[in-house]
């Protein structure tokens, strides 16, 4: 594991992109893996500019990692978050985005496989240790791609912004650690404490970010806040 | 994860022997980790024919992945084991051949990351689910490279056989999920059920070889035998 | 470059299927693309043995890298000698082999991008110093795939053997040298000549296949016949 | 090959040093080799504020790729300038750096060898059409790293800066083509022709830099001003 620690969000945004660009920029094609929400959107913001109507970056293609599907929705909130932060402002080709979806799921690590798997994948952490849709309670680390129904018991359900029924899907930790660099980024105080325990504490399903210790190439951003915690 | 099932324990090893030659006779250099033991005996037997003498394996380096010492010997059990079977009758230079000791072990990892990584490392599956030195109550999962001691209270420590109070190294669960290919060869109706624990089982510490389940690039090969208990 | 010399024709075949299972043994999608000819006849009949009806090499891809079509013939003389060889007698699954045509070469290397690259190519040596389909006097070291149309000045026009005006196509030097692992095998005393001039010669055009020197992991077999000229 | 090209210098130095970065940020020991001269100076400028005393880039190691010697000198003109434009602002500790010297060159190769292979490697584009130290007249596209002796009737020999009879050392195209991605940045529109000879034209000797179209994986950074003259 690698561990860089930037002054603040811009720093970490800006230094996460360059890797990532580091990425696309090469003669082959390049399968990438990124997260939506809100730590990547100073990444996505820098992005923009540089591959908005670029020709240098068709050889870049996007799958998603986790997908909630909406109801009477085409698509899910991952996918969608993704096309406001940077598909849609990039410009990017719509042959070159592969969604995600409870349909498709059980198909998506042999389809990985046969597009010569993922160079890259950029995640964040949750506040309860989930990455991507491992959540507590819910993830075993021999996961493959795969579907959860939400019963409402579990620790993170919320009433009101989650319904009891809900199904969702992500890739696994099998399937994550297969990704050839991952990673991670995160930002803030209120994170510092979960990211010194998934960095630095057991490898365990109660912290399921903490089997990404076990990824072979692994680099981690945080900002100065983020990384408060952890022991040097 | 990629399962080869082989007749039985001649043609185990020599498709084992043909994976590792497959790497070994690339225009680059080579860093093998290969196992002690029984199981590989057959493999040894065939690439020593092969590798005897050659010129053509001078880009191939060994790294032990564990030992133990013995008390007023110069060397271990694991390097002792390998060089009967295989570094002597092959004549592997001794600037090829990298041992780990209790004291070197704590710059095992460090000096792997140095030489490039290991490219491929060949193990077998202890009856107890323990790879490497990676044995039951004394594993965890985020471990590098570490050095355990054993108290007599161990679930596998044999009386006569075994010493309170001695020590081993072994390289841990994280550093072998940095190896490039991992090959994992296991023979015989006795270790059929183990072989299902760990391939098909939950990931867990009780059953330390179930962690390979995350490995991103496994190769197992096993006898029918050993194969049997496996669902399809 | 890595030069292996085996003592005969089987010996030179045993260490090439290998080298060629050595790579198709991985969890992963790997793309071949293998030769037609003599050459390889003895690699072919092992290869057989082992990939016939097994489901371990699913995971892999064949990729023709020249073609002559045959007039009122559906597919060339390459692809047809290829089925003989080794495609029917394993049973390879029509959806993992694909041809290479003169209606689609002109897409040959972009699909190859898109499918991940090639993991390894066997190629043997011609005893004018052809390696694929490149010709002296037709081959450009800038070419990628490319098509050649025959006028029947070539210093390797055969009259009766060949047609004025028939065309052909050819993976050319710039796409053999993207190719991951580069596997040149050649046999029998009359070829020892030119394995000399090619490999231990300047890099020119009228030695097609001394371009191959500059391919960055190209291994080479040879039978000790054909090593029988080189410097040491 | 594929070809960024960027409004100007300033804009060119900038994807140039993301390009680099991308490769320093992974956790595994990365070798880098890059130019001295003018052309990258807006890319030090920028590495130097991010590696500046930062621990996040020491397992990143610099390897020369040619060298001049001078009389009464410790070191050569390359060494000198990297040093000024980068290791020295930047802080690099001397163990990541390894100079090519007349008296070491010999054991560059294998040195890269053994050390894993170069990474990346940035270099930049000479008028004349030469690549590190290949130049017109003197280079043989079957070179590994070699030495030149100067005569006086070099087609490049200007009388008063360079001196009869001396020597330099350099990697040669066999040398570069083994690096895993190469990048070239040339600027301004005094190179606008060459860049289009050499990327377009005719692989040959006579233009060292035409090699570099047979590299797997190149990345060409230019200005406005020296893609003017590229064929779309």
């Amino acid at each position: 594991m690698k561990i860089i620690i930037e002054k603040d969000f811009e720093a970490m945004s800006e230094t996460t992109k360059n890797i990532l660009l580091g990425h696309m920029s090469q003669d082959k094609r390049v399968n990438l893996s990124i997260t939506a929400g809100n730590t990547p959107v100073g990444v996505y913001k820098r992005m923009v500019e540089i591959v908005k109507d670029s020709p240098d970056y068709a050889n870049v293609h996007y799958y998603n990692f986790d997908e909630i599907p909406v109801p009477d929705q085409a698509e899910g909130i991952t996918i969608s978050d993704l096309r406001k932060l940077y598909f849609t402002p990039a410009n990017i080709s719509e042959e070159n985005i592969h969604p995600l979806t409870v349909e498709n799921y059980a198909e998506q690590d042999k389809r990985l496989a046969l597009d010569g798997g993922l160079d890259a994948m950029m995640i964040g952490l949750g506040a309860d240790g989930h990455f991507c849709g491992n959540m507590p309670t819910t993830t075993s680390f021999e996961n493959l791609t795969y579907k959860v129904k939400v019963t409402g018991d579990e620790p993170w359900f919320v009433p009101g912004e989650m319904i009891k029924g809900m199904e969702f899907v992500t890739m696994g930790p099998v399937s994550v650690l297969k990704v050839k660099h991952l990673i991670l980024i995160v930002n803030g105080a209120k994170k510092a404490e979960m990211v010194k325990t998934v960095l630095q504490g057991p490898v365990t399903e109660e912290f399921p970010a903490s089997v990404l210790q076990l990824h072979p190439n692994l680099t981690v951003i945080l900002d100065e806040e983020a990384a408060s915690r952890l022991d040097k």
